[in-house]
């Protein structure tokens, strides 16, 4: 898989290059041909790079879509990290976070046809895209209930729940967007003030 | 589309046993083969009708795929009204939907198969099924906020983020449930707490 080290990891700047293009190149074609109809000289065309070359860096169709999963998974993570600074409490991570989610699904919208085909193109990935990021936000939970500013005995089911949000804003705000709809930072403001305080109004 | 008034749709209660067992055999078959591999005559031999019956109620395996997952969004909502009585408060009624809902899938495990297929197979009733869920859960947390038990200004953006919510704990509590798991109890118990309170701690 991309990202792990196997025999086909390139071990130079430009095997990197071509890997990243190979790995954006299928993102398209998947997205717009489903998996099934996708096909390898269909990435190698519009990645500009010869077929051959494609079995530098993976086996098979089943192979790159596994390692495009991955690298999703890996974007999502990253998009957090690099919005995200030590200053900042627990609850504005999670604003913040859930912002950079959406700016980075707007600039991927593949992204969601792309983790929704893995269930059944390649359930293992499927369900790790979601562990993962799920283990993520527990930590990150967790962290937020040591330092006192989330309460305690946070867990994986709200984990879960606030994975779940994110996920649904994302296809509501950013795959189904609607004209007059609110903007990002507005809609991870909303989600944020739902997480800190609840939706409780004064007879709570 | 079952449920909807058209030349196809059964007058008798003979016919509605019918159209049931076919809509349960179709649910069978196409959550264990896929939409693709799924045929009509598997139907109809699961569901022990002659495969003519099927023409008087379906067009094609496409309209019968359409109808099921409309079948099984009214499904999620009618397992939801009949836990629900006037009485219950409008936090109460978020916490025993959300129960009534993971019982409902925990009973019909392929319910998020035929789903996530449908945004494949059938995009219209894919967004029209969490449209609709969308869209009754926004009531629910309008008519809370006009009884002041929820706060004001509640709208599309928590009606989706609450939908996320129960959709990913019933994908990590039901479908992906594990040994040791919390029950639908607690897990409605803890995701109603959340959405009470929020998990600000002290700091908030």
């Amino acid at each position: 898989m991309a990202g792990e080290l196997n025999d086909k990891t390139p071990r130079t700047e430009r095997g990197r290059r071509t890997l990243r293009k190979l790995l954006d190149a299928a993102a398209t074609e998947f997205a717009e041909r489903g998996f099934h109809e996708a096909s390898i000289s269909g990435i190698t065309r519009s990645a500009g790079v010869a077929l051959g070359t494609f079995y530098t860096y993976f086996d098979s169709k089943d192979a790159i879509f596994r390692a495009l999963v991955s690298d999703m998974s890996a974007g999502v993570g990253k998009a957090a990290r690099e919005a995200l600074d030590p200053s900042m409490g627990a609850l504005e991570v999670e604003r913040v976070a859930l912002r950079a989610f959406l700016e980075f699904a707007s600039e991927h919208k593949e992204i969601y046809r792309i983790i929704d085909e893995a269930e059944f193109v390649d359930p293992e990935s499927y369900r790790a895209h979601y562990e993962t990021i799920g283990a993520r936000i527990e930590e990150r939970l967790k962290k937020g209930a040591e330092s006192e500013e989330f309460l305690p005995g946070l867990g994986t089911p709200e984990a879960w729940a606030l994975m779940g949000m994110n996920v649904f804003l994302g296809l509501r705000y950013v795959i189904w967007a609607r004209e007059g709809d609110p903007d990002f930072q507005e809609i991870a403001r909303r989600a944020n003030a739902m997480l800190a305080n609840g939706i409780g109004g004064s007879a709570e």
